[in-house]
């Protein structure tokens, strides 16, 4: 194990590498938050990671696969996952989760990255297409755990239930210019419940 | 009245005007969905709708202003508003169209522009601000009769009640890349109906 306090002894190549690679996609988060998209180069986010650019270029193909890289990390793990035992106190904490992520300086700037600046480069809608999937793969326990205790219908999709839940927040996000709070948040958690409920989301 | 078989007869003005800014309008929404709004200019604008620029200077202050004329014209008609006499129709019918509108490659251009090309300008987060409340606004007898009906909540907030319908259209459109079609429209109005007859959407 490496220590902060023994700089010159040599870390495991693996350890080195990782944390090289945390600080540059921290680095990227950073300088799209402040500058956004357009303004992104690689040589701004090595000089925030206080590494050399031959480093990233050595890790990263150019600077869209920084940015590809820095989102799918960012959104991978910014929604903590609930287990209340309840599946109606899970769907309103993964909700507020998601309205307390979507609406600080960094979830709004990322977000206008994922639809405005990157909305024409194919390689941010993979980007997108996979990181929703994600997202969606890592909350569906909340979903088949509350099938398994009874609490909703056994053919609901947990995809889908978790889609019910997520749009009317994105769409407030994104077309509506409403403010997005905690009652925005409750009320998709009550939307998405009742429709799972009512049988509306069934397995396709 | 003036007609088509008489050019050389004046139109009274106001008929002149209102034709040569439907002209324009709708030249304007083909210059987009074709070339996309950074490429649009005035001239070509008042080349394909067969006026000179200076008419249309003389009309809106510049392209931006045209563009949001267009984008607003076009969102407040592009949806009919059903009236079955069910509201279980009538919200099926109401995604439909939606689906259907969103779809086209017309459709597809100016979500686009509102989205990304769109996304820094703030008049156009006013137009888009503007455009929702105006379709909701258009929508809102859909849920008025179903509630004079009796068939949901006499508390039922007839925007929430729309945004929950469009929600999970726009959801998939802009972020999960799956396939937008009759499915998801009827799978929506499922949702909101739901949410509406468990009393989700109450007027706050």
């Amino acid at each position: 194990m490496e220590s902060a306090e023994s700089p010159s002894k040599r870390a495991p190549a693996a350890g080195r590498g990782n944390r090289m690679r945390a600080a540059v996609l921290e680095a990227t988060l950073a300088e799209l938050t402040e500058s956004g998209y357009a303004a992104l180069t690689v040589e701004g986010v090595a000089r925030r990671a206080g590494v050399h650019k031959t480093t990233i270029y050595r890790n990263w193909k150019d600077s869209d696969g920084l940015v590809a890289d820095a989102l799918a990390g960012h959104f991978a793990t910014d929604i903590p996952i609930p287990d209340t035992g309840a599946v109606e106190d899970d769907l309103r904490a993964l909700a507020r989760s998601l309205v307390a992520a979507m609406t600080t300086r960094a979830g709004r700037a990322l977000l206008t990255t994922v639809l405005s600046d990157a909305a024409r480069l194919p390689r941010f809608a993979e980007v997108k297409h996979a990181l929703f999937e994600d997202r969606f793969r890592r909350a569906e326990p909340v979903v088949t755990r509350a099938v398994e205790r009874g609490e909703l219908p056994a053919d609901t999709d947990p995809a889908e239930l978790l889609k019910a839940l997520a749009a009317p927040i994105y769409f407030r996000l994104v077309f509506t210019g409403e403010p997005v709070d905690e009652a925005t948040a409750d009320r998709a958690a009550r939307i998405a419940l009742a429709a799972a409920h009512a049988g509306a989301l069934p397995a396709t």
